[in-house]
């Protein structure tokens, strides 16, 4: 009688993009992965690095009909039982905004064994291509990470939190909503906004603007982050001049813009 | 005549402590600087990637005289006019609590070339460690970072942060001020609070509570980070067991814990 090898599952977090902000822990797995579930949003460069595995796309807008939650959960613990090793590829870091939880009730209801390997969050890569800190003594001493589909619903913010940067994931095309939220918690109309798709890959835009201007600037493509606060405020406009090799648009009448 | 290579400064984020856990460009940029300048709580086991530069010490903590911000930006720029690829390898993230800000003005302001690489933070370590998700849909939309030096000072949170998970960087010894703090903001007595010491390295301590009993729990060697909120509630009793081995810690009469 044989007995099996014991599978597992590594829930992973594949980085905003670019390959070489995978970790070595992240990189080591997928070379030696059996198979891979990712996100429909982990691009191909990352996906190469599964050299042997089978790479399976679960994400939720694949062209394909949709893949729900409970099949994907179902997918990990059946192959995982085969004795396989699954690593379960999520965007940025799988534990923010990822339906790990989710997952890991799942993987631990059946008994499967798992691991959590911490992945780099779009709003650190987008913070890192813009060359600004998301916290500054100066001005701004806390985060606070929402998503465009949970947007805080509160009329006044703390007064706690009125230095704090805002970064929303996923916030969607419809800004002049988020905008209209972040108005209504008091933050001010001239508060530095930018809007970046795909931090860190090739293929990155910034859209820098203000929040009075937040409303009108046109949808980017998908993964895009919001950050907002004045530890993104361009103390020497020669910062931005910095990134125009790569693609930057400005938002509103140049000559009135503070950013 | 000869012409001077120009030098350039990288901005690092070193990770949580796990040399594993640096990302394939941070590990690329120590094995290749010629100077590292890194903050104290940064491991022997990660810098040791840095094969062939000359690795300073630059942290506050250090036994030596206290190091100035404005050293240090003199430092990062005086080796950087000399020719030389400069790291400033940060704990963590290079943009969240570590007056990068500062730095990149300094940088700017020399006319120094310099870029910015992302780095795992010590929440996501923590939150991966405890197999635990910071946001999830069923209850927690959102996150807010702060930091035990500058721990929000409202009495009231907004009803929609309400569901926030809470992270609090260098929580420090006074962990009767900070749960006062969220007591005050309407934080239930049994939210559950996780403190993680050295998250992610063979080092770690796990000390789980509730905010009722957190001002009654030892200090934990730094780094140490504070995680509070509902999604960090064990919905099945087995997920600790599953840590055992490593150092874990329970705070209060067990029989009572609904941890």
């Amino acid at each position: 009688m044989t007995t099996a090898q014991p599978g597992m599952v590594s829930l992973v977090g594949a980085g905003p993009g670019d390959p070489e902000l995978l970790t070595l822990k992240a990189a080591r797995l997928l070379a030696t992965a059996d198979v891979v579930l990712h996100d429909d949003l982990v691009p191909t460069a990352v996906l190469a690095q599964a050299e042997r595995a089978l790479v399976i796309n679960v994400g939720k807008r694949c062209g394909r009909k949709n893949i729900s939650q409970e099949q994907i959960n179902a997918m990990m613990i059946d192959y995982a039982r085969r004795g396989l090793l699954v690593v379960r590829l999520k965007s940025g870091d799988p534990l923010v905004f990822g339906r790990a939880g989710e997952e890991m009730d799942a993987l631990r209801a059946a008994g499967i064994h798992f691991d959590v390997v911490p992945g780099i969050t779009a709003a650190f890569a987008a913070a890192a291509a813009l060359h600004r800190p998301l916290t500054d003594r100066r001005n701004a001493s806390s985060i606070i990470f929402s998503s465009g589909h949970h947007a805080p619903g509160s009329l006044h913010q703390p007064a706690s939190l009125a230095g704090a940067s805002r970064v929303i994931y996923m916030p969607g095309r419809d800004l002049k909503a988020i905008a209209a939220q972040l108005r209504s918690e008091g933050l001010s109309a001239d508060l530095p906004c930018v809007l970046v798709s795909r931090a860190g890959q090739p293929e990155q835009q910034i859209v820098q603007t203000t929040l009075a201007r937040l409303e009108g600037v046109p949808a980017v493509p998908a993964p895009a982050i919001l950050l907002a606060g004045e530890a993104l405020r361009d103390s020497q406009p020669a910062q931005f001049a910095e990134l125009a090799s790569r693609a930057l648009t400005t938002v509103g009448d140049p000559q009135s813009l503070e950013l």
